[in-house]
């Protein structure tokens, strides 16, 4: 059995509709190709409780809960005290933290009061290194805390994954039919009830008014794959 | 007090990062303009007894649950029987809905068994009419059951949004400004205190190499939002 995961967007500005998130894609993705399964992504608001609700219900339901957004040094980033609240334990700034944002710095006193903020980390945690704007993200647990930014959000992910165990690495094929979905579904029902253990799913589409199916076969084993794709061919 | 929702999203593709699912960012937008808050957006995979799970937990807690994906002919179709049995209801074909779709075929001979499936509406629902390929989504009490295919996702949206009571239309006000975060948040702090009724965001972003900051205030009171603007404006 593969390692389980869920994603967790922190943000008003995703359920406002201000923002059109690409970090769950671009994770999902990520997870996929080293053999995590991602089972969930739920997006919540920058509130306290519910951020704490929804750690310690995914923590418990998944073996790696990764987050995304409310780590900055503004009044609304209140991720990292949302995080030691769910496990109980205590936060404060962090010597190894502190001297890790200091770096990005020109100037002592540029490390204001409020960007020290992004230093302070839950007492167990360690840190996640972050090439693009020093401010590091932290892993407590399984659950693993990262910002918002894409570009911050996506280095980090490269910084925290190799220390990650994946398992069986997904693996997929893609076949494209010009027909709609219902023209073939009978054969496509008869086709995943052979191959139980290849998951078969249909996608259709629309353009320019006409309804097309993208089918996309998933298993770890690239041989059955193959066999499910020769069959899909034929309902071109 | 706005009605509250949440938007539930179903399909492996999601998570398997194949799709980057725009619905959300999309109803996130609409309903924002109607004054319907969006708490929470969850994805979960096209399996039974977590759609169930899913769709009881948020109905449960929100004025409306909207769903996306999963209505389609093939057999990864199941989000139709998962609402039914979230409710406890009997789910069969039904007359009107049979007629919805066939007025989508030229011949009878293609509303085949498959298709037919796309009629299978549980009791007690009503239609939500479908302009782009006719096959209804359904409202079941406060769960709006919606196709995942963009084009007919938003077709729908717009069938169902006039049908529901809306609120006080949250308005919004976005000022740029191209420093960092870091070096505006105590200012900030100050202003989010003055102003307890608007929500104040910082969105920091990267772009060529440098930081900037967009602020967005939201309220549903424009002349508090302009106060707060002129504000954000002298942080430039």
């Amino acid at each position: 059995m593969n390692p389980t995961a869920a994603i967790l967007l922190i943000g008003d500005e995703i359920l406002s509709g201000r923002t059109q998130d690409t970090n769950g894609n671009h994770l999902a993705k990520r997870l996929t190709a080293i053999g995590i399964d991602l089972r969930e992504i739920r997006v919540v608001p920058d509130d306290s409780a519910t951020i704490i609700e929804a750690v310690n219900a995914l923590r418990a339901a998944y073996t790696h809960v990764f987050t995304s957004g409310g780590i900055g040094p503004t009044h609304d980033d209140i991720t990292a005290d949302a995080i030691a609240a769910a496990f109980g334990v205590n936060i404060d700034v962090r010597e190894d933290a502190r001297a890790v944002l200091a770096s990005h710095y020109d100037s002592p006193t540029d490390l204001n009061d409020m960007r020290l903020r992004m230093a302070r980390i839950p007492d167990g945690a360690s840190l996640i290194d972050n090439p693009v704007s020093k401010a590091p993200g932290f892993s407590l647990g399984n659950v693993h805390v990262m910002a918002g930014v894409p570009a911050v959000f996506t280095a980090m992910v490269e910084s925290l994954l190799p220390t990650l165990t994946g398992g069986a690495p997904m693996r997929s094929v893609s076949v494209r039919i010009d027909r709609p979905e219902g023209s073939i579904a009978a054969e496509l029902a008869t086709l995943a009830e052979a191959f139980p253990d290849v998951s078969i799913g249909s996608y259709p589409f629309v353009t320019h008014d006409r309804f097309g199916t993208n089918l996309v076969a998933r298993s770890p084993d690239m041989t059955r794959l193959k066999q499910v794709e020769a069959r899909l061919l034929t309902f071109r």
